[in-house]
């Protein structure tokens, strides 16, 4: 694909989402039900009783994604308007996907309280928040402090989104080098949204010896120049060694890459155990390319491209997330629901190999598992 | 139309707009053009050239259709869910009628400082700004201060388009009494949004007496309890009669009302000069049943409802108004081009008649007649 073959593709239609009316107004009559004098009958409905937006009103089914277009992509600050492609196209998956409406917004607003201010003033919009590509550490305090005064559920798919499905390749990647998670030694690159949250949630699935890497080289509970929410894994995972990321990987079993494109020299990737695992997910530029990784004697390579084996994903998993919340009403996802969808995806990939560890987005049941896991209390069972 | 039906027809598909995908996504290569990696040149050429956001997203196509749910149709203060059936109605119209994609946004927050920071803030997403069913005179401020801020078009339906669906109704009915619009005398009762910017529209348009009633009476310079834009329009038409809604009326030739149900009497129209025109648009009880007045008297009777002859319906306007702005890339419109529509949508009324002075919204030349008129500059040219 070329720069100017993805331009034409957005020239064509000019964007990728529209508004569409679920019954067009041809009459009299249907005036006169979808507007006056009609919709007052709806709208007193909902005065007297606030639930029933979601019975009378599209609000059920429809979910903010909301950025400040402060972290796009691997891009940066480019800017609200420069954002509005990719809210568009997570809107296109969400409906392609998930059947669910995603309405795209991007904020003229960086301060992280003005923000929070506003998505609470379009709260009653929707029945979730998908918060995109807003940077760390000020993502972390807008949606904590949502998650706090909302209801509905808000989600921060950087986060999420994304250490899902790095779990659940790591998943299938273990079990083809038949290393357990609690015996590994795993490093990872880059400790923003995504960073943190994987970590998160790969000490919530087993792994113990976790080592995590910024600019200032690794995190400890004594490095210098860390935001609150990166001293709060440093506490948490505290490693003995020092020094950055050539002496952080050197005997590790797995790599994590959020960082940035070329980082990861292949005498690093030299340096690591046998049996290596190398997820690199910058996007557009992989931390290393993975023939360059695979010469260096990686076994399984991943990335964030679409355009080489083992694609870590968000589309993966946002659609049937939000899927699952909107149908159970819930607001909430617990660690072990994360766990839970992110083996259940894993277990959609049937014969799991070194260049096949993560399930086809096309895959039918790739949304259904994952709304079925987020909808299931309790035990985790895959069902799909 | 019963309760029961209008509710039923918002229950049956849980509302009536939708988000679409302009292209499905149904191969690899169709999520990396739409998606990651295609989406990032997309990013970047916009993040280059701002303007680029108009032709690689659906942003021109895009209007926002904002309220705080503090005057919604005739019930007031409801709240902003229970605006939602209402902003979903006009998106669906917008569409219906005029191709534009309208993205109902109902607002928790209710000072108008913090509503104009986060129109600010979402700004970026549309190419227009369509305020609805705002209380004055909070409305106005808020227009007036987002018209300053913003390059897109920012416009209050309820001022505008009102004012501009009411001039049109009023050039058919003086010309079949053969009044002129510089002799006759005009009351308007109830000077919220519509009623202060239809008399700014009626000087426009020529008409020399007009007296505003509205709850403390007569309305003039020296009028007690007027908020800044009531004392504006006070200090312009500057009346000499003093009283209420019957002194103002005796021996009026119009009455335009946008005010509560019932409050225009019988004996009122009866003291009314000859051929006496009267349009009571509140919703959804006009301020006197078409039959009354008729038998009172009145020689023309409009009405805001669909059930009785001559609705003055503001969606003869918006969409239209905002196709003509998007079209000519526009955020203003001069009082002279609303005059234009106004005379043009009359003129689209083949044979009037007491019944029958407003054209029907399914004349498909009502939406390219206004559109046409915004779009042209200078002469008013009725070209469908």
């Amino acid at each position: 694909m070329t720069e100017q073959e993805a331009l034409d593709y957005h020239k064509k239609k000019r964007g990728k989402i529209e508004i569409a009316a679920k019954t067009s107004i041809r009459t009299k009559k249907d005036l006169r039900l979808a507007y006056t004098p009609g919709v007052a009958f709806a709208s007193l409905a909902i005065a007297k009783d606030k639930t029933q937006d979601r019975v009378l009103t599209n609000k059920g089914n429809s979910v903010a994604i909301i950025t400040d277009g402060t972290a796009v992509l691997g891009l940066g600050d480019i800017g609200p308007e420069a954002a509005i492609p990719v809210m568009e196209g997570k809107s296109a998956i969400f409906k392609s996907f998930a059947g669910i409406d995603g309405y795209p917004i991007s904020l003229a607003e960086k301060d992280p309280k003005k923000i929070i201010d506003i998505i609470l003033a379009l709260a009653p919009n929707y029945a979730g928040i998908n918060l995109e590509d807003i940077s760390a550490p000020r993502c972390f305090e807008i949606e904590r402090t949502l998650r706090r005064k909302l209801e509905i559920p808000v989600f921060h798919d950087d986060q999420h989104g994304a250490a899902i499905i790095v779990v659940s390749a790591l998943v299938n990647a273990l079990s083809l080098v038949k290393k357990k998670a609690e015996d590994i030694k795993l490093v990872v690159n880059g400790a923003g949204a995504a960073g943190i949250a994987t970590i998160h949630l790969l000490l919530a699935y087993g792994v113990k010896h976790i080592t995590a890497v910024d600019k200032q080289g690794i995190l400890h509970k004594r490095a210098k120049g860390m935001h609150k929410y990166q001293a709060e894994i440093a506490a948490l995972i505290n490693p003995k060694r020092r020094g950055g990321l050539k002496e952080a990987i050197e005997g590790a079993d797995v790599f994590i890459g959020f960082s940035v494109g070329n980082v990861l020299t292949k005498s690093m990737v030299a340096s690591m155990a046998k049996k290596a695992i190398v997820f690199a997910c910058a996007n557009p530029t992989p931390e290393i390319n993975p023939k360059d990784a695979k010469q260096a004697g990686a076994y399984i390579v991943a990335t964030g491209r679409s355009d080489y084996p083992n694609q870590i994903n968000n589309a993966l998993v946002f659609p049937g997330l939000f899927k699952g919340l909107l149908e159970a009403g819930a607001a909430e996802i617990t660690p072990q629901a994360m766990i839970c969808a992110a083996t259940c995806l894993a277990g959609l990939v049937k014969k799991p190999s070194p260049g096949n560890i993560v399930p086809s987005l096309f895959n039918r049941r790739v949304v259904e598992t994952v709304a079925f896991t987020i909808r299931q209390p309790g035990v985790c069972v895959c069902k799909y």
